[in-house]
């Protein structure tokens, strides 16, 4: 049966995907493209199938996998099927078991086509009627936390996750089943499912969110495994039917669904930048990327004519390679938004996303080194095209650099940039919002080495999945503390956070790519301004990375500028990890911690030491697993330093109590904070010997600042004396600069410069 | 020339010792062994030259070793030569400097023989001479921090150190050296140098203390390499003319030398117990076994008469055995007494110790295990003997098990315990107070899994060789917090610590051994007690780690016992490490952290959270890398839990921030802290998946409570109950115990009795 599809273009947005989704738009509307090829057709093909058969045992990383994941379900057959009424949140058993049971129904779907054994498809068959004959007596989930709860699970986000992973079960059995199986399982079970997450939830589905993302992808799987073309519309363009009042808000603030964008594509266009960053950020990317490229290799396979892989100059593709560049040098993602600390590429999500970008991306040999890291590989086409690659010795390192992924449906709304320099990766951010996940934390950094975070971001106030902290859910000082401005490496004005902590008001903005050069190994500079997080106040950030053939490391040159037309306070907060070695100055310890202020997350500081500048550098030198740091930080003559830690009014323990150094400008217009962090010697409690305890910059100085101009000095220990310019107003590639400081006239092109003066 | 030696037994002592020592006692006092079969003679032997050349190239660890030793050597022989004027502390470069230069002769001279250029032999002449040169003008170092000032570095310890691996360099180019420069080397550095560490030290030389190892070690070396024998005879019995006051006491309040003991042989007989338990625990061991080792090896070489490997039951050869035996599964040594984290068998001095023991000892294949870990070998006959059984295939795992050390010259002043089960390694610390290192913690413990120190013992205040921590130096925190006894895992009566936190009251005493019972894995139990810490207190502490085959891993029963004349505070700190999950009671967090107390170490601790006990069990549920932990503790209402953090009063960030939590019962005369230990279950930052989140203690409750026994009953969440009785009054294992209990009457054999009731 050939059934159709139609493509509708309503708003302009979706007039301007037509443009760049090459869909065949000349067909009418009642013309559909729904090949009947037969199964399995979503991750699985009638030839991968054969391909894969022909293989076996000469493809090792294939091989391991499949014998890991037969062995894991063979335990599961063996203990029988539960599908137990549901009732609890994530972390209860209800929960975990219809968890597990759609891993567990996909693996052993996927087993049947690769082995033929029965027993597997048995096992499947046998589950889902389990499920067919409780699904329609089910009632709305008794747990009543989620906007949109489902009815296996508390959230409409799980059933969507089960039906995503389900559909390829039934896909691989489709043909071991008869007829009246099918019915039965599409009448009682599917299509109601279906129903169920989307016209029946049009909050949760009719959405830009990675929750409908989800919600749409369970829908399209469903849809290509039943052949099924309406459905397979309702996920690509949304429950037209289900109308969301355009000024509804969520929890977070943020409006439902403004502006009418929804389905499939709507959530495959907006929250990739042409550079494949996802604006929630790589956390969430990583959950998202799961449905994304699952229905995008079940339509490929099934619809190639969609081409969906082309789509937007191919972003799917390309957010894999960015979300592999957004790891630090063991994998792990770093944190912007809210993430969890220890999320990586490791994540089974990322096999299924390495193996599809390259199966279908142009075979990125890049691509395979990161598949042999995770050591495993999907067991469906994709999968065996990556172990062939492998096997065949195609793998190459994926050379991370330093890289500036912007941000924003078109690339306008600012952008991340990753400096990497020696063992140094420096994440800078100055991007839009993120979405309903974003923190207020414009122009924020973090700073690892070697893969050890130093300077931190703080992530997310919640320990996922583990019940005994709020169920595993977010908690309240997620809000209070994590997403608020002083949680992070960036400028706090009069002690409130960004766009007053306001996520309708921080949604409606985003900072601006000033610099991003990368190409001198020895000197990388990004630059970025924000002139919105607090109205009247300009600010503008540069990170420089300056490698001295002098020393072993790298170090961080950071100016952070920030002019008003009022005078404030301004708060700039140094979250360093590890244990204080030394300062240069004195400072005299609370005899107990304070906590420091009242809200926007300062109730959760305590104050534990203070100090008053006397214009001199201030230097904090500390020692984190072994290596030793030094902070140099230019002060004005009595300005606040504080030692801080995190942790105050935290009645349940949900935080960490870290430690934070805070620089503390009163009554000030413009104020310019400078610094470096240097990572510049090692200890080692085996030998108990420390190599270069101490810092190598002597001296910084302002030489210059003005509204056209800002200049820093650095002397080192050394003697040598280096100097850095930034054009603050114009940041023209071949515009030549002329300036005089200090009696010297500097002349220069481009935006910034660096001079070594001895 | 036969140069004569004589073995004088003045004290009891030294009677006890010549029944041990196999000496030739029959020999007069005039007549001398020492052997005059030339150079090299003290880690490196003419025939043991032979054989390293014959097997140069086909002995893998050596040639490895030998290869990173030249370049390392080639690259400072390149660089010159350095003798600066003395004038700093440990960091600083004058410090550092002389400290490298002793290694690099000692490596330089050793590669002389072995690769017989010439090149090395002129290096380490030509900076003899510049000492030579500069030591006869040299004053007594300019910093006075030291009670026995060096001339080279501050303190005679560093001097001695100078002068045991110079020894080796010298005797390495003796025959390359003509008689008039070796009469030069001898005249104006070696002999003077021996006597200023010795005759002009006496207090630093003539005491049994590790210093005194260094110094005997390191004038018994030069002796050896220059032949003669009144030297070697100071420092096998110590400088007789240096008489010290007997009442003269020490920076820690302890004698320096009470009862007239010295010399090498007093040095080695009193601080290792017969099972070659070192009394200042492993971190001081680490660092004594060089001299002991390696002077036992030049002994055995030059003077095999003497048998030193075999003196006091061969307790050098077990002692590294012990040493190995208290390490956790990484290797990183126990924190017995001053101790700092993160030291280990890799140090280079265990290289030494490990190759000596193994070629000395009766070729223990164990060790060469622990010398393929270590990855090198000592560049000698030794290190030959061990590369040559790594590549004839001799190596077997060095099996760790559960042991019990005894601690005293004698063996009868207590002994540390290591319950091994599973993944968890339990120490706990019943021993003697650990000369002028010890710590008041009798009956304390610390709990590793996987080699994590999960209840940790807080180690030593003090950041070796980091200058910037008070010159790498002990910091004044190592005796207001470190040693007192609220740091620790054991019971503080009425806010003191033991002794009174005083050393000459602490080094009177020790605690006892009472039952050690680790034949049955699935049931350890060890347990001691101590009737000294606190006059009129007596306390004992029973240890138990339960396998159950329910569960994946064994738990931890802890039976804290105190029975007093009078009423008292009782605290039981619980250092645990990681974030808090849950608990099961109500707790108030206080709006700012209080000190907890005045002194004996509650001045550095912040209260920060409190509740009372209502009499039923409370549990502690926390998370340190990704495992689950539990604590569940028996309370009586009343009790007080605080939740409390180490760092107050602490003006220089000297300590580490860490939790504890804390059991106080007020106005008790006996008292029983009875709790359990989990490690229960997982939890991936990748898969988000949590295993086991929950204890799987449902209850315990104390059965019986008698002078003459105790009874603990344990729930399990499955139902499944336990009972744990202990006799508190006879240990004997044939001994036949008859106890009613809750209308069931109890036989069984031994002193404990464990029985599951379903």
């Amino acid at each position: 049966m050939l059934k159709k599809i139609g493509f509708y273009f309503k708003t302009s947005l979706l007039l301007t995907l037509a443009s760049i989704f090459m869909v065949s738009c000349t067909k009418s509307p009642k013309e559909s493209n729904l090949s009947n090829t037969g199964h399995p057709c979503l991750i699985l093909t009638e030839q991968g199938v054969k391909n894969i058969k022909a293989n076996l045992g000469n493809i090792p990383i294939f091989d391991t996998t499949l014998a890991e994941v037969k062995a894991e379900i063979d335990i599961e057959i063996e203990n029988g099927i539960q599908v137990p009424i549901p009732k609890d949140y994530s972390g209860g058993y209800t929960h975990e078991r219809h968890k597990k049971n759609f891993f567990v129904m996909q693996k052993a779907g996927v087993l049947f086509q690769i082995l033929e054994e029965e027993a597997y498809a048995k096992y499947v068959r046998d589950m889902l009627f389990e499920y067919a004959k409780m699904y329609p007596t089910l009632p709305i989930h008794p747990k009543p936390r989620s906007y949109a709860r489902g009815k296996l699970f508390w959230q409409c986000l799980n059933d969507s996750n089960w039906l995503v992973y389900t559909s390829q079960a039934y896909d691989c059995i489709y043909d071991y089943l008869t007829e009246a199986e099918r019915l039965t399982l599409e009448t009682d079970l599917f299509r109601p499912f279906a129903d169920f997450i989307s016209k029946e939830n049009p909050k949760f589905f009719n959405r830009v969110h990675n929750h409908s993302t989800w919600g749409n992808a369970a829908v399209g799987m469903i849809a290509l495994a039943m052949d099924d073309d309406s459905l397979l519309q309702r996920a690509l363009y949304g429950y037209k039917e289900g109308k969301i009042d355009p000024n509804l808000k969520d929890d977070d603030g943020g409006y439902i669904n403004r502006d009418g964008k929804m389905g499939f594509l709507a959530n495959l266009y907006e929250p990739f930048s042409p550079d494949g960053y996802f604006t929630e950020g790589p956390y969430y990317q990583r959950y998202a990327s799961y449905p994304f490229l699952i229905f995008a290799q079940a339509l490929q396979n099934k619809r190639p004519d969609l081409k969906i892989f082309n789509y937007k100059d191919s972003v799917l593709i390309k957010s894999v390679s960015a979300l592999i560049n957004l790891s630090n040098v063991n994998g792990d993602f770093f944190l912007l938004n809210d993430a969890q600390k220890g999320m990586s590429y490791y994540s089974s999500s990322l096999v299924s996303a390495v193996d599809i970008a390259y199966h279908f991306g142009g075979n990125n040999r890049e691509l395979l080194s990161v598949a042999e890291k995770q050591g495993k590989v999907a067991l469906d086409d994709a999968g065996l095209a990556v172990a062939l690659g492998i096997k065949e010795g195609k793998s190459k390192p994926f050379n991370k650099r330093s890289i500036e992924l912007s941000d924003g449906p078109e690339g306008n709304q600012g952008a991340v940039g990753v400096i990497r320099s020696g063992d140094l990766e420096l994440v800078y951010k100055y991007t839009a919002h993120g979405l309903s996940h974003g923190h207020f934390d414009k122009l924020s950094y973090a700073l690892f080495d070697q893969g050890d975070e130093v300077v931190q971001d703080y992530g997310l106030a919640r320990y996922v999945n583990i019940e005994q902290k709020g169920g595993g859910n977010y908690l309240k000082e997620n809000k209070t503390w994590a997403k608020q401005t002083v949680a992070h490496n960036t400028i706090v004005q009069n002690e409130t956070s960004h766009f007053q902590g306001k996520y309708d008001i921080g949604s409606k903005h985003h900072s601006k790519k000033y610099i991003f050069s990368c190409n001198d190994e020895n000197l990388q500079v990004a630059s970025a301004k924000d002139n919105n997080a607090y109205p009247g106040t300009q600010l503008q950030r540069t990170i420089v990375t300056i490698k001295d053939e002098d020393y072993d490391n790298p170090f961080v040159l950071d100016i952070m500028r920030a002019t008003s037309k009022t005078s404030n306070q301004y708060d700039l907060p140094f979250y360093y990890l590890g244990q204080i070695m030394q300062t240069n100055f004195e400072y005299s310890k609370l005899e107990s911690p304070e906590v420091l202020g009242k809200n926007n997350g300062y109730q959760h500081l305590y104050k534990e030491a203070m100090a008053k500048a006397d214009g001199a550098n201030v230097k904090l030198n500390w020692l984190l697993n072994n290596k030793f740091y030094t902070y140099t930080a230019i002060t004005s003559k009595g300005d606040d330093i504080i030692f801080g830690r995190i942790g105050a009014n935290d009645p349940d323990y949900n935080l960490r109590n870290e430690p934070t150094l805070t620089l503390r400008k009163e009554n000030t217009k413009d104020a310019l904070f400078v610094s470096t962090i240097e990572s510049h010697g090692t200890y080692s409690p085996v030998s108990e010997f420390a190599l270069n305890a101490y810092s190598n910059v002597k001296t910084i100085e302002v030489t210059h600042n003005s509204m056209k101009y800002s200049g820093v000095k650095i002397e080192m220990t050394n003697g040598k004396q280096k100097l850095f310019f930034i054009s603050n107003e114009n940041n023209e590639v071949n515009k030549e600069h002329t300036l005089s400081s200090e009696d010297i006239k500097y002349i220069w092109k481009g935006p910034y410069t660096f001079i070594n003066l001895n």
